[in-house]
């Protein structure tokens, strides 16, 4: 390992203590889940890791149809390996499956989300563990407990650097993500401390992705990329190759370089989050656009309800002001989209789509053909944006005025869900949806009851 | 290609016009190169890509057996595919090839620099513009054409975001050299303007490489990163992947994520560069550690002759003191290495090897067992970095204090070579010490000759 250079010692003064060591990011994070064992993991947190592989594997199926998808393989798909495309029948060495079906199941965009980890959790860490897994022929127990490894490692990540590097415009599904591809195949292989540390100052050199790419094949693209390099970064420390171990959190690393810089790194947020498993913190997504326009879509469907009772029609609606966080423009702020990927960027259309009840958690809305109809256009037109930076990022405030009417609604789409059965119940619905046409409903209900009992598959290789 | 988004335009005032319309990089870079044929290049320019195609094989080849480039070939050489991987017989998928070629050429850190792009030049761009040429089997013109274009392309980048993004600690080799690598490649593909500006959003999205990892096997890893991604981009872009022309450029892009934002892109000094061919700054190094050491190296150089004269022995000198820039601190200044690798990262290390006459040019100085010499040990000790902000990065001042006497030089190593017959004579020596043991004398001359003389070597694959 590398030797620590005695001028960083001098300034990780300030950063919580350890046995008497000062503390490396690297070190705290494998000291608490290196040797993680599914017993160890609370029951609420091992049954949203298995209606994460599910949602994964129906966003990866209904993604793997995508234009996207299909430039990906006719690119890398031609080697062989041991490794599945989801959805093709093609087998291929673990890099290219992690690659291509981590864009795959990003491609909808229709995947989780994380609070803390800043951004998509699943899509960069899931596929790179089930390519790692797979290549082993694991237990699904060994993949559901490495799965959960990488999601608490991102979401650490994440809580101590995400969200200042997310403002300048880097994707955190991408950055952050990879240091959780590296952390599940890293423990799946077993990895020492020393391992880990080096694999994940390798996986910060290749922390990239950005938010000028939304609304582009680019940024599903960023979620295979960083569950790809993710695993090579585990394999490669696996065989001994060398990194910088605070290539994070150190002089000149990810901090410095993405992010307020090392100094500022919040070093008590992080020692804050001892003892819970964040992945219990997933959202999901129950509707085909980006997760930061869902609040001002569920505030719509309250609304209807009211003008259908007060009699007045979707038609009549003379204006929607739709209030969010400033920061959202950036992100799902499209003023004019003129096609089905961009829709899904735009607080606009998709407000628009829930005002005229088109089925917003049907991906099939989001085609171009879509933003042709001229009763969406016209809808369009009269759809406001506000910003209010006293909302959160998950707020939204839709306000409608309608024939002298004037009717408001608030929802909040960040806070988890405590009904976990329920949430498990309406996960089944949305796979079956994108993948029985795909499927047949035969195996689309075995992959579903697998991926939700996945600790007890005997081989991952069952799967798919 | 992606609608421009009206809030963008509203940005790009005061950015140079080209044709009446708003200048977007990629268009401004592809316009001028995307049609670039060797006729339009200059004799000069032409040598120097030669030496660059030179000096690269013969870092590539010394390269490949160093221990990283072993791991990497373990961990990926095991596809078939059209591309060499240099120096061992293997064949391999372009996107391998590139990627370990590109990491074993910047293994020994031996490899060309310059100032404009910010980093080496061609370790991220000749591995990935040889793999697509081998596999389609062109001339030895288009791929020299194709390099060349890659070096201008990379060098206005660097122009433009390299300076701040360098600071903050992102590695410009890897960063500024995918987009190079990127142009290359869709040079030698016929790319149109809007294929190379998806090419060149996709590349921007991998773009990363962490300052923190240098003095580890990470830092070489970043060549072939930036390679690989390179070419990676721009096939997927003649496939018609899409990606934000602007995501360099533009909003919540690479400038604003990783250097100093897009308002404050350089427009001028890209438009300086215009007609100009940056290759002819290439500089390459004779000693065989990081190039910001070497001023000091020859300072040191022309003082020995002088203490000699004194009748000063290297063990009287009490005190040398180097005086660099101190930016120079984060790059080379390794306080107390004790290995190798480090010794080529520290300029205690570097300016006490030439005091004691040990031979810098030769990669075996910079061995594990070097640093374990007391008398080397002893020289560390006595050599002091001071800093200077009037200095440039690639000058530096020693002051020698031995018995009474003080003795003082001062060389720049940023000043391209104007003599390039006699640059070419000694790059021709390097590349024969590097190669002969390798290959034996008869290969070694062959491919040398056939280095110089690329644009009249009728197909690639005749090369390696």
């Amino acid at each position: 390992m590398r030797r620590a250079d005695p001028r960083w010692q001098l300034e990780v003064v300030g950063r919580p203590e350890s046995g008497g060591n000062t503390m490396r990011l690297a070190n705290h994070l494998w000291d608490r889940f290196g040797g993680l064992a599914l017993d160890d993991i609370p029951a609420e947190a091992r049954t949203v890791a298995g209606q994460c592989a599910l949602d994964w594997f129906g966003c990866a199926l209904a993604g793997s149809r995508e234009p996207l998808s299909g430039i990906l393989r006719d690119e890398l798909g031609g080697q062989a390996g041991p490794c599945s495309i989801v959805g093709t029948g093609l087998n291929c060495p673990p890099g290219v499956a992690a690659l291509v079906n981590g864009a795959a199941s990003h491609a909808l965009d229709f995947d989780d989300t994380h609070s803390m980890m800043g951004g998509h959790p699943t899509v960069p860490v899931f596929p790179a563990a089930l390519a790692q897994a797979q290549e082993m022929g694991a237990s699904g127990e060994r993949l559901l407990v490495a799965f959960v490894v990488g999601v608490e490692v991102e979401s650490r990540v994440g809580a101590l650097i995400g969200g200042a590097a997310y403002r300048k415009g880097w994707h955190s599904t991408s950055t952050i993500g990879v240091h959780g591809a590296a952390a599940a195949a890293c423990h799946l292989m077993g990895a020492r401390n020393e391992q880990f540390a080096h694999a994940l100052g390798l996986a910060a050199s290749q922390a990239s992705g950005l938010k000028a790419n939304f609304g582009t094949m680019t940024k599903p693209f960023h979620a295979g990329h960083a569950a790809e390099r993710g695993l090579l970064s585990a394999r490669l420390a696996m065989r001994g190759f060398t990194s910088n171990p605070e290539a994070v959190d150190g002089r000149q690393g990810y901090a410095d370089a993405a992010a307020a810089g090392h100094e500022a790194v919040n070093w008590q947020r992080l020692k804050e989050q001892d003892g819970r498993f964040l992945i219990e913190d997933t959202l999901f997504k129950y509707h085909a656009a980006c997760y930061l326009t869902h609040a001002a879509i569920e505030s719509v469907g309250r609304l209807r309800p009211q003008l259908a009772a007060a009699g007045v029609s979707a038609g009549d609606v003379e204006k929607a002001i739709v209030t969010v966080h400033p920061g959202l423009l950036d992100i799902c702020g499209i003023p004019e989209p003129k096609t089905g990927l961009e829709a899904k960027f735009s607080l606009v259309a998709t407000t628009s789509l829930a005002m005229l009840g088109i089925d917003t958690t049907d991906t099939g809305t989001f085609v171009d053909a879509t933003l042709d109809d001229p009763e969406v256009a016209r809808m369009i037109d009269r759809v406001e944006v506000r910003t209010d930076r006293g909302l959160g990022h998950t707020q939204a405030r839709v306000e409608l005025r309608a024939n002298g009417h004037r009717l408001e609604e608030f929802h909040d789409t960040g806070i988890p869900a405590t009904d976990l059965e329920a949430q498990g119940a309406k996960l089944a619905a949305k796979m079956t949806g994108l993948t029985a046409p795909l499927l047949g409903a035969e195996a689309s209900d075995r992959l579903r009851e697998l991926s939700l009992g996945l600790e007890a598959v005997g081989d991952v290789r069952e799967l798919c």
